[in-house]
Order: C-alpha cells, then structure tokens, then sequence
C-alpha cells in the first residue's frame, strides 16, 4: 500500500495508461455528442458561387436610372444567361447572382413597373452580394479530431456535404456492485439488506457521458464470485466495481480480482468523501474500483470516472470544469485531504452563491441529489468568510 | 401581419398552448435525462436500521475496560443476539447495530487480544452510528414531479426501491426542410443548389433535448408539396419547418400549411439574426417555422424551441439559461432588435470574458459552431467597453 495520493496524482495514474476507443462509422443523423476521430474537411464551397443575401434585382453598378428585367431566378435556379447594360434579373435569398451583374438592389429601394425596374436608392458595387466560399471553402477543416460533436458541428458536417462521421467507439463500461446486503430495486430484500443504487447511478452518469454501461448482477462478498464477475468482462474498456475497496476483512475486491492473476494498484487518496480506490489493469480491460458509500461512489466517479470516459473517447485528460463561486455561509480551515462538500447553488444579483449543506456525512444520498455543485476545499485550506471566492464543481452541468 | 414582437412576447405566445405529453413506464436504467410526471415516494427507509458508520465493535458506553466479543456481523449478515454487560460484536460499516449496544468503538481505538477487545480511546453513546431513516424515510418525496433525471437521481431513485420511473413521453418533433435548392448530404445537388444542414443540426438539438426527432423529406417549393409533408405529421407533438417562412414569391410555408385549413399566426420579430417566424397549430400539432439561413435557423431554435422542448416535456416555461461574463472587446449602441452576437468564450482570472466574432453575417455556419456564446443585446442597448458585465447563452453547456 502506497503513502496517501492527492486527487491530481491519482487522476493522473488514472488517465495515463487510457487510450482511446478504435473508430467507428456512424450516419450523421446519430453522431451528436460522439468524439470525433479524423479532421472534417469541406467537401465544396459555402456558399457554392456568389449569392444574394437580400430579395431584390441584380444588376450593373455602373448603369443609371431603370432597367429592364429580363428573368426572374429563385435560389435553386440559376438564371441561364448574364445581365447587360441595362438590364437585371429578379433575384432572391441564397439566389446565385449571374453573369454581368455586381450588385444587389433591395426589392424596397426598387420601384418595378412592368418590366422595368428602378432603384429608389443609389445602388453601390458589391452590395448585398455573399462570395463563393464566403463561410468555407473546398478543403477547409469543419470540424477538427477529438471534438464533441453539438448540434451546430452537425449542421456543419450536412453543409459540407457529410452523410457519415467517423468516431471513436462507445467505451464499454462494466459496472460490477458487490456486497452481500445489496439487492436489485423491487427484488426481495435479503435480511440486513438494502437496494444497490451505485450500480444504476454509474451506468445513467456513463451513458450521459458518452459511453456504454454494462451493468453486472451482483456479486456476493466471496474471492470466487468477484474473479468470476471480473472474468467476464474481458475486451471491455473499463471495469468499475463500488464496494468491497477497502482492506477489511469483508474488502473482497482486491483479493478477488488478483485471483485473475492481475497486477493492481491500491491507493489512498487525500480526500473526503472516498479515501479508498482501487486502480490498475485487467489484461486490457481499465479497473477503478469505488468504495460501496453511495456519496463517495459518486463524488469519485466525477473526479475520475468522467475524466477517463473523456479520454477513453478521444478527449483531452482532464479534471472535471471548474467554475467560479461566492460561498454562502462560513467554512472552517480543512485539514489534510481535499474536501468536496455538497451545496446548494442560487444566482444573487448576478452572481453564483454556493452554500454548503450543514450535513456532509458521506452516507446521505438525498443530500447529494439536492446539491448543484461540490465546493473544493485544497488540503490544508484556511477558514473563509461569507461571500469568498470559490471553485465549484457544478454537477447540473454535468448531467451527473 | 402584426406589428414586430419583442423576443419574450414571442416567446410566451409559442409556449402557452402547449401541453405537456403524457405519462409512460420506463426501467430506471432507461430513465435518464426523461422528466417525471408525479412525485417518487421513497418505499422504505434508508438506512434501514441503526447501522454502523465504520469497522468496529458495537458495545455499551455504560461499560468499562475490556469487552468479551461475542460476534460478528458483516454488512447484510445481521447479527441474531443482542449486546449485554461487558460483551462488544464486532461490525463493519453498514452492519445494522445489535440491540443492547449503544454506541461504535473504531476498530484504530481498540485493542483486540483472542475474544477480549479493550478501547484505547474513551466511548461515548451514540458514535459512529447512523441512525435508521437519516438520509430518507419511508413516504419521503425523492424526486418531486416534473424534474430532469441526472444519475444522481436514478440512484436515489433506486435506492428507495424504485424499477421503474413514470416520465413524459418524448414529444415527437417532425422536421421539414423547404427548398427546390436543397439536397441530403451525399446526395446529388442540383444546379444552384446546396446542402441540407438545418435539418440534421434541429434534430440533433430535438435529441439533446430530450424530443424525438422525426426527418421529413425534403420539400420543393410548391404549395402542394409543403401541405402534403403538414398532413403527413399529425400526431407529432411539434412541426418545426426551416425555409420560406417569410413572404417572398418563394415563400410558401404559410400558404402551403394554411391550405390544410388551419389557422396560423405569422410575425415578425424584432431580433437579430431571424426576423420572420410562424407559429400556430395543425390540429393538436404546434407548429414553429423557422427562417431558412442557418445562422438564423439555430438561433431562433435557441430561444423558442428548447424552452417549447421543455414544456412538452412538462418542465416549466423559461428562457434558455442566461449566465454573466465580461466583454471582450467593445460593442456600438444597439438597434430596435434584440441582439445574439456569436462570441467566443475564455476563462481570465477565474472570470469568464466573452469576445463576439467580428462577422456577424447570418450565413456563416462556421462561425456559429466557433462560439461558445450568444452575447444578448436588448433593443436599443446603449454602447459597451471592454470589461463591461453582459450576459450570454452558453451553447456549449446546451450541448447544441
């Protein structure tokens, strides 16, 4: 067993040896919020010739006075021949501009009558005209690798002619909850026992983070029943097991996944809530293993679950965002391990005011659920004042 | 036509008439991100008895010295007997406390010599023991109606006995793209043509939000082919058209849906970008149409259709969330049209400072997918230095 890690040095023990999931092509329609895996590149020009950006005529900047029109070219047909001397042609919105003309006149700086059309409005060269390539242009990078895909990057890709994104893999997340007293919801209830509820928390914070929950029946507190478990999820890129991380003599994990013949890692980390974790590899399979508390489970999974799925996928390792916050109330000086309380969070006059519940005891769940964000409290932080400045990690955010 | 709108006016008058979809049963590992439609009862209480905060021995303070353990007890193994004078069972964390013992003494405070066990730390009644219903009991709401589920809550979730969530259905949002000039992305494009990218990029903003999006088939410009494509959605719970939403030669939204017999409202709205929106009903289908560009499409999405995602799903009506940051750069006094600068976000000094692109040009898709923010300016807002506090809608927390 190692000395006691800090949050930063074991998030980075974490993340070191990931490597992201392999590529995968997907439609379009289904690659929001996946990782993409190579550069995106324009397939042609955006706006594919010059345009109009107005209804109105198009025409010569260096005529005067009415001219006459001599077609009419809705975006999407093109007008086939090119304007004269003394001509125009009746164009529209997103409307290629043809041949001979280099300005726009607004249809409300025109007055048509007949065939005939004249500008209310000194025209000007270049005017209201979009140029070919304007937005992108053939060979520009859309989107680059190893970005998140919104909604906006999709609209981007259709522009540039994509029908399929290529992306890294769901990374496959095994979720194996031990423990003798724990039961499935609405399942029979063994004597002594209660309903496991980390085992559904990690999956729905996995598929929100982008990957693939695997969720494991439960395993009894025996050596056999854990290797067995960890046995079965050989090619998924994470195992992650809650309870039975610690050294007691009912702390099964360990033993029961060295049964497989695998090196592991056991840390304690400076931290509250969690303080147990169990890290390392089985054959290619990633392993954290989470202490059984559901409020440490959770805090855990947000400073190293999240980060890993992220890399796992293609993205940068990275610690969890952190915001800006006023503290709502007073906190005394920390001792040596990093604090994470649960608090509430309002906006007051324009700012975002983090106040931390009276009771921090790791066991209260509900607690959890009502808190916005966690205020970080650094080893050894001295005591602060109403309204000081704090980071926060803001759970809302996260879907988490 | 009425007279221009101001952004919330419009707001309010798409979001009124619509209603929250009905109810139906989901497994709670499914449940995530859907939105409940009546409170969650916990089903039991939660610790289910008095049971230990740490590894120990359970024993009486009344006692002095040395304590004969008479047993033990593991999570989910209660034990059978009961505590009397001088004797101590040895528990774990979350074994349920025996009866006849009063309090935990920690395993690091105790002397253990074959069956005798002697603190080497004072006792004191009622440490280290969590008391039976602290974090929830029997008959407590867990999670009120009408709330988003995060992990957090499917865990509470579970953890009150909970296999199913009641939520709303996810409202079916049909997108019909118009336009003789628009083609599927690898599709043939026709002459003067370009690539569909409003539709893909709606859907996927239909999908983080929680709707199911339903593509339509492209429309051509005709009357006919846009009222056929209307009558093909009854049913949905939202139309949601892009293009000829205004009242061009060419736009022919609002006569191709008026032709299925309903009754529509058209406006005009005094932002920017966007101007020309329809709204209305087909039937018990809500309909917002959209303006073709991109830009403009994306935007008025923002602010009108993820607030209408969230009433259908039966959360309340609200804007899109409206966060503080600094400016980067400075702004020239404001028209009559409420302003969304695309802007740039960085973090200086803990303080988020928002820059706005200097093209602002609806057109361009790329630089809306650059922002991580649209900078709101009020109608008639006075001119901005650098450093002034302006408020900004984050996209990139929107996941669009």
């Amino acid at each position: 067993m190692s000395a006691m890690l800090s949050v930063e040095e074991a998030r980075a023990r974490i993340l070191a040896p990931l490597r992201p999931t392999a590529a995968e092509i997907v439609p379009l329609a289904e690659a929001w919020s996946r990782v993409t895996t190579a550069p995106v590149l324009a397939r042609l020009d955006q706006p594919p010739a010059d345009v109009s950006a107005m209804d109105g005529y198009a025409l010569r900047s260096v005529d005067a006075g009415s001219r006459r029109v001599i077609g009419s070219a809705p975006a999407g047909h093109p007008f086939a021949g090119s304007v004269g001397p003394g001509e125009a042609v009746r164009l529209f919105t997103g409307s290629f501009v043809p041949e001979g003309a280099d300005t726009i006149l607004l249809q409300e700086n025109a007055t048509r009558l007949e065939d005939e059309v004249e500008p209310t409005e000194p025209v000007r060269e270049g005017l209201h005209i979009r140029r070919r390539g304007q937005d992108f242009a053939v060979g520009d990078i859309l989107v680059a690798p190893g970005t998140r895909l919104d909604a906006r990057a999709v609209g981007l890709m259709a522009a540039g002619n994509h029908a399929w994104a290529s992306v890294h893999r769901r990374p496959v997340v095994a979720i194996l909850a031990t423990g003798d007293e724990i039961a499935l919801p609405g399942d029979p209830i063994p004597p002594g026992g209660i309903v496991s509820s980390n085992a559904h928390a990690l999956a729905a914070m996995v598929r929100a983070r982008g990957g693939q929950p695997l969720v494991l029946p439960i395993a009894a507190d025996t050596r056999e029943a854990i290797a067995s478990a960890a046995a079965s999820v050989r090619g998924a890129d994470l195992l992650v097991t809650t309870g039975g991380a610690s050294v007691g003599d009912h702390d099964l994990v360990q033993p029961g996944l060295a049964e497989q013949g695998f090196v592991l890692d056991f840390w304690k980390i400076a931290m509250r809530p969690g303080k147990p974790l169990i890290a390392g590899r089985l054959g290619d399979t990633a392993v954290i293993g989470l202490p059984g508390n559901p409020v440490s489970a959770l805090v855990c999974a947000v400073l190293f679950l999240l980060p890993a799925l992220d890399v796992l996928q293609g993205l940068p390792a990275a610690p969890p965002p952190v915001s800006r916050a006023r503290l709502g109330g007073r906190l005394a000086a920390n001792d040596h391990r990093a604090d994470h309380l649960r608090a509430t969070l309002h906006i007051q006059d324009g700012v975002t005011v983090a106040t931390p519940f009276p009771r921090q005891d790791s066991s209260m769940l509900r607690v959890l659920n009502q808190a916005g964000a966690l205020i970080l409290r650094a080893p050894h932080a001295g005591a602060l004042d109403e309204g000081a400045e704090i980071d926060v990690i803001r759970l809302d955010i996260l879907g988490i």
